[in-house]
């Protein structure tokens, strides 16, 4: 029968963590086991849960613990094959129960197969732009809030001619008067077209897709209707359930970017609450985001480089769900593209706000200052080499430059 | 103008707490605000993030840094007056940057009172049931995976016989052939009309609502046309706008029961995530749950008692909304009444499984044994008053039990 085996990590003195394994795998299935009557455990044989691996993975703690690892078997008999279903069965309770973490959830593929993966992936976002040998440039709108459609066109206009190819809506901007929901995508994409048409360059806009939940399929459709290119999607202030719905709309059909806000409450801590792997990685993927932002290794706000790659690769391993594009973001600066590049290899977009629009020359001039950076080191140069009075060149004067790191 | 007031707790050096307070104010709201135009800085001013409060609020650190508080105002013309956006807007990107907790969110009384709150309350609860003077009992299915409807049945009426004033569903039962949701409903209604006739006793059952979110409102009004009485929802691997979308539909009008599963991933850290009473308490509130269900200090999976009380505090509060009914749950035996009691008063759900189910004459001796103890704390009495070979003394002769603590 299928299984989803959740993999914990927890610190347990060595001698009981046997016994709080087991404890687990009935607790969280069938109750109790050995006091049952044989007939009754043939009947409940399959509901059972199952101590798959039991080991220690860290040194002795203080407390006398180790940290350890149990991985258990979850029977797919005990639940209907939902995201929220499967984090109640595997960590309901169990969250609330002392220091525990939840590493990972490996579904058997019948139960993986259940679920939709990304509508466009990696290959999809490609196709929309025809772009297909190097990393995307994404930059964010920058102190939009309050400000009118004027002002916010004028931006996108500005990101757009400095080569950047997806714009993303600020997670922060609602539906609001000044720059309402619709108007920033239809006279988004007029802004757009415009600059198609002067410079063959062609800019896709990822439009935040906000408000109450059971609205929210409405308000896509309608912004598909509208011609818009993407979805920008809050999806941990929501659910991933919800995410999933979204993507599996044929009427929405549009690339859904995920985005990481509130994600911190579950994934940061050491001890408590889900992997980043996990929850930014593998249960994205299975909703069907298109794209998942996440702290770069580099950034101001950064996530460690182990948990980073990690994460890359649930987005993009080997698997009949579509891959997601990995979007290394926070504090990136044209001068990080080499360790980008170096981390991701040419399938990630390189996403940055201050990077673009801090640029001497505004965001026409971030824009231009990554791309060059981009084709620099795809080129197999160095930014050492970066032409003087470039766009570049200003950048690095400004943010300075990393190098590859030796391996 | 409107506000909400999030309250953070962070580890700072205390010379850089006011300079990361006024960045927090500023990067989640206009973005900068010293290096703009006078006349924009006009434009801009309803959208300013306001700091209110920074304090120190412990020891230093062996890191030299401090405990803090950092208390900021967010104008309500940024957001959308809805959850995922307020919570966006005061942790979406933060929760990403750094050992960083929510602990508080203040509406301004014009927000607060676009939220629902709960349709029944304790209030509505207590009309359900024509009980007022005392805490009410409640126990959960157990071992139920796995089982037909004529084990859940029993279970059912021997919990029902027993006196208990609300049955729940286990939270990891999901629909399933053995056990449907609607055969739940219809039939168990039955189990407990026949139990009125015999005994007058009336029992409620709360049925877990489960499934794919979009698919919710439909089974919601299903259960309520079934005649359901409750429903049981693990709201955190939902959502906690869903909650607010059930309790808002006037075709469902059902009493909904909020189940903890998977908040231990956002609460129980002490330096990352929402505090417990913001999380199972505050917006459990303005989402309209009826009741709250949290680890009581005293059972298996205990929840510190200052902790405890803050969550009980704003479930109880005075306000516009209606109150939440408290229900401490998890290791709870009859020997704990007397503390759950002296801790929540009358206005209280005492919940328990393995209290219930363990007890030596079974469920229908354990629901006694309760209700026995209820009366005698509330009669002025202590448990070493127990009537032997009352069900309540065989409970105290299996689990012990503890009286007040000296305050």
């Amino acid at each position: 029968m299928a299984e989803v085996i959740a993999v914990y990590q927890l610190a347990a003195e060595p001698e009981k963590l046997e016994k709080k394994a087991e404890d687990i795998a009935l607790g969280l299935t069938v109750g109790s086991w050995t006091n049952l009557p044989l007939l009754e455990q043939e009947q409940l044989k399959k509901h059972k849960g199952r101590v798959v691996e039991i080991k220690e993975i860290g040194e002795t703690l203080p407390s006398g613990k180790k940290l350890s690892e149990i991985h258990i078997a979850f029977p797919s008999d005990n639940f209907s094959n939902d995201l929220p279903a499967i984090l109640t069965t595997t960590f309901g309770k169990l969250s609330l129960d002392g220091e525990i973490k939840l590493l990972d959830l490996k579904l058997d593929p019948e139960l993986e197969n259940d679920f939709p993966g990304p509508r466009f992936g990696i290959k999809g976002i490609r196709e929309k732009l025809g772009i297909y040998d190097r990393p995307l440039v994404m930059s964010i709108f920058k102190g939009i809030i309050g400000r009118n459609m004027e002002y916010l066109l004028g931006q996108l206009r500005e990101q757009a001619l400095g080569g950047i190819d997806i714009v993303k809506d600020d997670e922060i901007l609602f539906d609001n008067d000044l720059t309402p929901f619709e108007q920033r995508i239809s006279e988004g994409k007029k802004v757009l077209d415009q600059v198609y048409e002067e410079t063959g360059h062609r800019t896709l806009y990822a439009v935040n897709l906000t408000g109450r939940t059971f609205d929210l399929k409405e308000k896509a459709r309608r912004a598909k209707e509208l011609g818009a290119d993407l979805l920008l999607f809050n999806v941990f202030t929501y659910g991933l359930d919800v995410l999933q719905a979204l993507r599996e709309d044929e009427e929405i059909a549009l690339p859904i970017m995920a985005h990481p806000a509130f994600s911190g409450a579950l994934a940061s801590s050491e001890k408590f609450g889900l992997s980043h792997h996990l929850l930014l990685g593998k249960l994205l993927r299975l909703a069907g985001a298109d794209l998942s932002l996440f702290p770069s290794p580099y950034g101001s706000v950064a996530l460690e480089k182990d948990k980073v790659l990690a994460l890359k690769e649930e987005l993009i391993k080997e698997s009949t769900l579509s891959s997601v594009f990995p979007v290394p973001s926070a504090g990136i600066h044209p001068g990080l593209v080499p360790l980008l590049v170096q981390d991701f290899g040419n399938d990630c977009v390189i996403n940055a706000g201050g990077g673009v629009h801090g640029h001497p020359q505004g965001a026409r001039g971030g824009g231009r200052a990554f791309r060059q950076a981009v084709d620099l080191v795809l080129s197999g140069k160095s930014l050492a080499d970066a032409p003087p009075d470039s766009e570049l060149q200003e950048a690095i004067k400004l943010w300075g430059w990393k190098e590859e790191v030796q391996r």
